[in-house]
């Protein structure tokens, strides 16, 4: 938390949360977002405590995963397309894009990350990523200090 | 968190989590709790922050996917269906409903939702659902502030 | 939270968060850590609130799930080997090990548990485990207060 002890030493953040704003690129992607949310959490005057992520919607999620060989994040694209594939004549969702629900479903649509000293806690070959399973599109994501 | 400021303002409050019951209408069901947790909210006098959702069962779930086009849920339901079958002879656990456990896992256990000014921090199109993969049964929520 | 309330009845805690070591068997496996997260909800000091559990790897998850009957765990591993086969011709990481990575985001790496009169919130037959898809490792936990 790091918020609001009774000495004044950490004030009371001015922000609760913010939004921050993910253009993605293509239909499929997983988009790095570590950079963007080791900012926030400077803005939002996290010192101790976690980070929540949050996107406002329901065709994309996020996701911890490698960030060091970008080999993992293809795979994992064309992993989750072989196990949810994009077309399936039982769908009966009228626009098409059951399959980027579904995924969403399955990876999650939310994060928390420990802070610690004002900074991510991450492993070494951890990066936070935005899932986008329905682009190119723009998205958000709230982060607030919990 | 909205609890225990120094100066008052917001008063701790006297409950730091709830439970809600949700009875489950099939053996698979996608049931809408978005109400039920936004009254939760209210309840625990949640103004800023985020809120903890967990079941208290191995064989549901939570999730947030669309809640406009009900076909969304049923595609969403049929997917995990021919992901995870229900019937693998290679099962081993006695009670038959492993698929259950492992789509449990896969949706997960629980979520955190921001708040803001008391409300619930959604998309247009997000809504809350309990995944029910063997009911149907009465199923409890615990809700908490964080 | 449990932590730094103006009457000082909840001192705050000398430490936000804890790491704990998790040493895994085999290639994979569901290793049980309740009771050492209901340890360190202990040294926390966290009374009323939830606990925050995050792996600092790529290739294991935390999941909940039955706790009674160890044949769901088998069962759930070999549901995720054949939803996620371990060699895809397909794959392109160079170290081979890209359905760890999968599956890694399927379950997820963290979990957020509520926490009442200092004890883990967890149904009858839930449990905690850290699921390892590319053992045997040592894997570190980072605990924190929520």
């Amino acid at each position: 938390m790091g918020r609001g002890t009774c000495e004044g030493k950490t004030p009371i953040s001015p922000m609760p949360s913010i939004r921050i704003t993910v253009p993605t690129p293509s239909h499929q992607a997983l988009v790095p977002v570590t950079d963007k949310i080791a900012q926030a959490v400077g803005l939002l005057g996290i010192e101790e405590g976690a980070v929540h992520l949050f996107v406002l919607h329901t065709t994309c999620g996020l996701l911890i995963n490698e960030n060091a060989d970008p080999d993992v994040a293809r795979d994992i694209l064309r992993r989750l397309e072989e196990m949810v594939p994009w077309r399936d004549p039982k769908d009966r969702h009228g626009e098409g894009n059951t399959a980027a629900h579904v995924r969403s479903s399955l990876v999650g649509s939310s994060l928390t990350i420990p802070v610690q000293g004002g900074s991510l806690v991450l492993g070494t070959w951890q990066g936070v990523f935005l899932a986008e399973f329905d682009g190119p599109r723009t998205r958000q994501v709230v982060v607030t200090a919990v």
